[in-house]
């Protein structure tokens, strides 16, 4: 497994769920900047475990930073941070060492890795891997702040719920910030609510529910990116697909967009006081690859948490025969709730390092 | 800009639409694979441009293999084709040099290149450097198909008319291949009738249309991919979102799972006959990055055509001021339809590659 | 075979000796340069084979732009450039095909490539292959020369002749490039002319000889690289082995410092009018992979042509059996001549690609 | 700073000298690897600061795996270890903060990193981040061996005192591996008695004294390796231009092949018992980037430690001044010495990444 991310910053990613720690090596920032290490806490505090509608692990997800840094000014060489695994209960994880969790990664893993990779907690592969992720994000947005971009995201739906909507070609920096400083990252504070009750049903019932989480990037200038396979698309497409359990991601319109007609998509443009703007947004910020100066917003679709405790044919891979398999352990019934923090982090980590490319 | 992908074979691709040729290099190949030629022109002959539902612009499209081949055989050296630009009408483009079309690169790459790019008929940005990616792509899947791997597209809906459903956890090879032989890729001939009047009432109407691909990779042993950034979702985005007018891409249940609970979703295994198996596919053959043997299946976006005879308002890029266009030139109604095999290629070489990866 | 080089740019090198042309695809070149086609042909001319001390082989290896450029002005887009061949006497390698010749590749290419990779002239091993790459220098060349850095490289030695010397730490423009308008690059006439002697006394022996190379790269700012891997020393030795012959690089002092004690090699630095320089440079104005701001010094060991006329013992490669071999076709008697270009280049490519890294 | 190396794996190297620590996390290595932590720790103690020859820097160089194993073995996860710094004397750095060291980094980066990196110990460019890199070559020795790869170094010659020779086309194994037994690695116990007086002797001096590395890989077959940038020699050069002192290197007969004829040079053929060799190895096992099966033999220059007691002049970075420096602090005489396992360590790696590519 090759855990790394970037061109002009190389992120490293390693640790296992129940291994000893997680963590990252951010490798290509700046020297001489000032990190705020609270607002990266913070940051990290967003995706932690905890809380009413996600798993009960407890993990206090204190980032250690160990190189990169001399008196909280960035060196300029390679930062790690270690972020260590505390509560592990590796033995939710005994009896289904052999049966394959449906929608999991562990039948393609066992064949893959030989059953030598560690399977407790779902070792690389788990959700766990995100913190680091997020720390990685968290560094780079304060370097993206700094140069007037800002990145959220909210919790676009819940199952049917759906959030209410918002203008694409005016998002403001103070509703995007206000975001983060809600447990529960909507726009709607009634659609929360309704979101929450979801949850916690499937949650009863032992079952689990899937969303779409929704992401802005504001204040990003014309002109970042590139056409082919440099694009902002590819790129954050190759770093958002590493969050488990997102199965799509869509830009501007996206899947609505095609069931239009050109003269209902087209981005019209407009000058406007030396500034030139599009009426509608429906592009995503992005033509040819390339920024136009529009907000640039993208959804990620996260399915349901694969681990329910809800009884589910599958197979025992030492024997080959088939069986059925109660996951035990604790889960978040609704992983696109954390995921938010996530997508904002890995989309903080690829705007940087598309903003780093030489123009 | 850097119009080059791959890591373990390497994509570089080159030219501009009005230019001389444009062309692509495939470094990697192995060594001593005959070639059929014949396949690889007819791989490309759906993809080029005329027919009565495309744009009018006449190019044989044949490829020149001036490297990597000897007698029709691999030879392991970096394989490049040369595919002449024949029919330019520059003069189409004369008026608009300094108008910004709607929803195409035109105002982000003036701002990016400073008017230094090539604008006519799109230059580098245009949908004409797909030639050089089908290609590349029909080259691999001959490569492929010796290793039993098959991939096939198919127009899952334009605008709002869907083709029929089918079941995502059983393609046959027969219905994936019968696909290419169609002028019109679906699998029900009515709704290929209701689509086609779509694009013609469209095309009528000076407007254009959007649509959904769908693509399908049968053959893909389980264990090709890994978690993280080098998964299967990652590699084929961060190649599919190189096809100009992709504005999404979703794997297996995609947008749909995000409104599922877990029990709906998940894949249930069960073994037969020594083979392990899914009975649904939600996931799109992929869990944690890897392939788990099931079909791999995924969905592209495709936006309206941006150009359309339409007028639309703009601003025009010396003066600053506000203006109308009307698009000029010949332009395809529903790009999805051309989109179709460029995306079967992109599949072909992004598989390909993964295969190629040690294991 | 991936012939794939740098990372701010990507050059794609393609072609065989005597398939129909080789090339060069460059990457991530800026727009709005004004190339100076003349002199990308003398720089290529240099290379060019030809008189009295090189092959007779033919070709007026003019570059054909086909993508890239409008009007003579890059477009930012991949620039690709062919160089056909054309003066090719495959039948001079009929008899050999299977006979590997002693230090070039052949045994190590066929048991790599099966017997499938194109043996005529050398194909993709051939040092006609450093005639794209020659042209890719010349063109980075031209916008390193903009940034007022200067590269340029003479014969340092011929055998056992020594070229005099000079002051390494206090190069000046004008003795770097009136080298490139010699035909015999050295800075003593004398030498030259026992140089000349040396090479045209092995040549009537049926025999080659080996030479080195010294290049030096005025203009260079402090900052430039970083430790560990991306040193200006990794880069440069990355692309400088890809020069069929080079057998070691030296940077500085490179060997000889490694006989010194620390009082003698250190380069102690001084102030003068603001600027920071060091006495000597030993170390090759590069200290911890980055540079100092004095001459980038290194030097290149070419070995003797491997093909010579007289007898000499090898294997059949198809029966197994012991035999002797004499090589035929038109070779060049002391390719270190020609490298001189070569090795020019591909440190203009290397640099160039260095002072495009964000800093 | 990317302090990021490899292709099949990626080695990713963090930590500064006089921070907390410094590690490696090792991406892309096989899983179900049982490494023997004996030897690993062995490889490193040869490494290790202490000893008479040596600085007397006191560190207990104890790799503490942290991901990527379980029970022992390889899990397939990114692999990471910590080596913790203990024996800081951060005080020895306080006087010369400003002051330039001759020789060494600090000039270039302070201009690079504006001060902002950890000059203490030479942060990210100090020899000590050799440390992780042995820790990642001795993992990959490990998977090498069972290959039935083997590489070793011997101290060829410290100042002007030469090792003996041997037969570079008949390396044998116990000859290579006694090297590794041996406190001073030679072939000749004589030659190695005359070297440490050298050593001492300049120590004595309060001077340093410089040396070459011979490095010897036996057991790899013919066809590793690819003509131009991915040949044996860039990827071997592109890893050892990271030690820090290495100024030069070379293959097989490297600077005194370009002195020689073809005749001379030329490496014949022969076959015996079905296998075909060479009868001398001047190409150093490698020819066309890949390898013939002949023992790769290769030479690293290691410069004088630049760190002497001797009055040198330099510049005050802060005054710009012209001034006087006495390095203080304990650092090595010979640094030749310790590069002997670091230059063994980084080939493993880069071998065993070549070893990864698919073929």
């Amino acid at each position: 497994m090759k855990s790394v991310w970037g061109k002009n910053i190389i992120i490293s990613i390693f640790g296992e769920s129940h291994g000893e720690a997680v963590g990252a090596t951010i490798h290509g920032l700046p020297c001489g900047f000032k990190l705020d290490l609270g607002a990266i806490q913070a940051f990290m505090d967003r995706r932690k475990p905890g809380g009413r509608l996600a798993t009960k692990r407890k993990e206090s997800d204190i980032p250690r930073i160990i190189s990169g840094i001399k008196d909280g000014v960035t060196t300029g060489a390679p930062l790690t941070a270690l972020i260590m695994n505390e509560d592990m209960r590796s033995s939710d994880y005994d009896d289904m060492a052999c049966l394959a969790r449906p929608s999991h990664a562990d039948y393609a893993a066992f064949v893959k890795y030989g059953g030598h990779n560690d399977i407790r907690g779902g070792g690389h592969f788990s959700g766990r891997l995100t913190a680091p992720l997020v720390f990685a994000g968290a560094v780079c947005e304060q370097m993206l702040n700094e140069k007037g971009v800002y990145i959220g995201a909210r919790l676009k739906s819940v199952g049917k719920v759906e959030d209410d909507g918002f203008d694409c070609a005016d998002w403001d920096k103070d509703t995007l910030l206000s975001l983060r400083q809600k447990d529960f990252p909507t726009i709607s504070e009634e659609k929360a609510e309704l979101m929450k009750e979801e949850i916690q049903k499937a949650a009863a019932d032992g079952d689990s529910i899937g969303g779409v989480v929704e992401c802005v990037v504001i204040g990003l200038k014309a002109g970042v990116g590139e056409p082919m396979f440099e694009g902002v698309e590819n790129r954050l497409a190759s770093i958002i697909f590493g969050i488990p359990a997102v199965k799509g991601i869509e830009f501007g319109g996206g899947f609505s967009s095609a069931r239009m007609k050109g003269s209902e998509h087209n981005d019209e443009l407009y000058a406007e006081n030396g500034e030139i703007k599009t009426y509608a947004n429906n592009d995503g910020g992005i033509t040819g690859g390339i920024t136009n100066g529009m907000p640039v917003i993208f959804r990620a679709a996260i399915k349901p948490t694969p681990s329910i405790a809800k009884p589910q044919r599958t197979v025992d891979l030492r024997t080959g025969k088939n069986t059925v398999l109660r996951v035990k352990g604790r889960h978040d019934p609704c992983v696109a709730l954390r995921a938010v923090p996530c997508i904002e982090a890995a989309a903080c980590a690829a705007v940087f390092d598309m903003l780093n490319e030489r123009r």
